[in-house]
């Protein structure tokens, strides 16, 4: 039975991606010699690297303008310090919009003065802070374009003289904004780009340099930078497979075409749960994430009989987080509107059953 | 053609392993879902990281002794930053053994003054460091088991009150050693283990929380402890082929079992290097590494006849680091009698035909 796979991530990549990719274990590129056991420093994998690296600045729009490309590990957890680390010398801006940013804060004191500039922790994460200013002292502004948990999005970014970081992990290659106007761009792999095991990193370079403590190698993005993200050993199969995924991405028509499906899916989904009495969303309406849906039942007495439906019409990961409740679907950019249907089919079934 | 491959890391895993790992890309455990798609929280996964914990310390007669196994991300050299994070308040004693204990060492120095009680740099690490004492005042002694490189192995360690923190990434589960005379023991994967990505460290817990200093959450093992290392989303497939390895491990016998494979392969190598007067040995006789033999030819003008010979032969990977040049051979678990037999064929039909 087809699966309808929605969950938060690690989460549905390309089916054809899948197939390649477990070829690829078996005998890479006709080598005789599984992609797991190849030197990273054979010519086979630096050319997956540096492909890797320039295909994320092309479909960012990003090629050219000085920015380079990393797939560091450790995931956006490991940003949280490693962007204190090389930016952070008196004080920061951040904005708290969900558990990710607050764990981002947390990191960030650690070495220097945070300001939180603006917060929707009053109601829960659910809806995006707007009315706050960036102070132009700050080191940078950090953010976060996507709330997974909450199923929160920014769809407008402060405009302002100081670097601008965001974490775009759950987000990232989904939607056309101006990435331009970010400094550095940090993303775990496991949405939009890959499997969990690596982090995508795109940095404006001359940001970097300016704080005055030492840094440790593998905090340094200017090491990493220097050694093309070769440093060290890198997650090999996570870069490869996420090489894929671009891949995939680029042959569908980069963001632009998948921006389009996935407000298609996006839009299905809120329609039902705005038309059918039986669901409420979670989030403010003009936040809503396009990537993930949060809901619940208006009726709790109905959730058995949901869960059973939802299951059986083989829908997966459709639990919300526990610090929300409820349901989450999450669709991202592998996730077919065919899903999408079956999910709404469920609901509104639901509601003539009920 | 058969493939034998001398990678030094990435390296070769079991057949067994690469056939499972390429199924569970295309559907793990019937689940109809990929492994790459599925949560980490998912009981499916949480099971596998249970396992491979659980196993690990198994196969090193560590269980029931008070130690803790974590799979992180970031290779060796991100416990190189963490192990001083950790437990480095004034002083560590560190032994240079290598390329890799000096990266090491160069870390530790960011977070307090390093002893380098002993050092084979004077005869570019050809040769294990012995005659040093560990002074009895340093929070721990740092060393590196098997120096990849340079083909050097430690046969004996020291005995010291304070704590022995060792990097094993190249020759983990490969040879018998009493495992409990260490307190902090790590190695990245991609040797013994599985894939590139993710980084075994087994802790014995009572080492932690004598530094002053405050750790980074991703830096601090017990934050990681706390979490079953599931503080953040682990690299689920490279974990799950290390457990794939370590199953395979434990099914050849375990460690006891494989040393005599290993002892075999080793013994096989360098009796050739020693009667073939067209080769010599690397480094010092009573320091050879059991998984890294290197070698250079006697006579530089059959380097074009010997490399050709080698490849025609199906061997792969077989050239030397550049630190030292010549050649290397890496005997892992994984690789078999029938090919460090290939190769020595090749080396004494070299001789007959010179």
């Amino acid at each position: 039975m087809k699966k309808h796979n929605y969950s938060a991530g690690p989460c549905i990549l390309p089916q054809e991606v899948f197939k390649e990719a477990s070829q690829a274990i078996l005998d890479y590129n006709n080598s005789g010699l599984s992609i797991l056991e190849i030197s990273h420093r054979s010519k086979d994998f630096v050319d997956v690297m540096e492909e890797a690296r320039s295909l994320s600045l092309e479909l960012l729009g990003l090629e050219n303008k000085g920015y380079k490309a990393l797939f560091l590990q450790g995931g956006a957890s490991m940003q949280f310090l490693m962007v204190a680390y090389n930016l952070l010398e008196k004080k920061a801006a951040y904005l708290n919009s969900g558990t990710w940013a607050s764990k981002a804060i947390k990191e960030a004191k650690l070495f220097g003065e945070v300001q939180v500039v603006g917060s929707s922790e009053d109601k829960n994460f659910s809806y995006i802070p707007k009315k706050y200013d960036v102070p132009g002292d700050v080191d940078y502004f950090h953010c976060t374009s996507n709330n997974t948990i909450f199923g929160t999005q920014m769809k407008k970014f402060p405009k302002t003289a100081v670097p601008v970081v965001c974490d775009m992990s759950s987000d990232i290659f989904s939607r056309q904004l101006d990435f331009s106007k970010f400094d550095l761009i940090y993303a775990g792999a496991q949405k939009n780009m890959g499997p969990a095991g690596t982090t995508l990193v795109i940095i404006k370079e001359d940001i970097l340099g300016e704080v005055s403590r030492k840094i440790p190698s593998m905090m340094d993005y200017k090491v990493h930078i220097g050694k093309d993200s070769m440093f060290n050993t890198p997650a090999v199969y996570a870069v490869y497979v996420s090489l894929l995924t671009m891949r995939w991405l680029k042959e569908q028509g980069g963001i632009k075409a998948i921006e389009e499906q996935n407000e298609k899916k996006a839009q299905l989904l809120y329609s039902e749960i705005d038309i059918n009495p039986l669901f409420k969303g979670f989030t403010a309406k003009e936040d809503r994430s396009i990537m993930n849906a949060t809901f619940n039942l208006t009726k709790d007495s109905l959730k058995d009989e949901f869960d059973k439906m939802w299951k059986d019409a083989g829908i997966n990961g459709l639990n919300g987080h526990r610090s929300v409740g409820g349901y989450r679907a999450s669709m991202y950019n592998a996730l077919p509107l065919e899903s999408v249907q079956i999910l709404v089919d469920v609901m509104s079934d639901l509601e003539r059953k009920a």
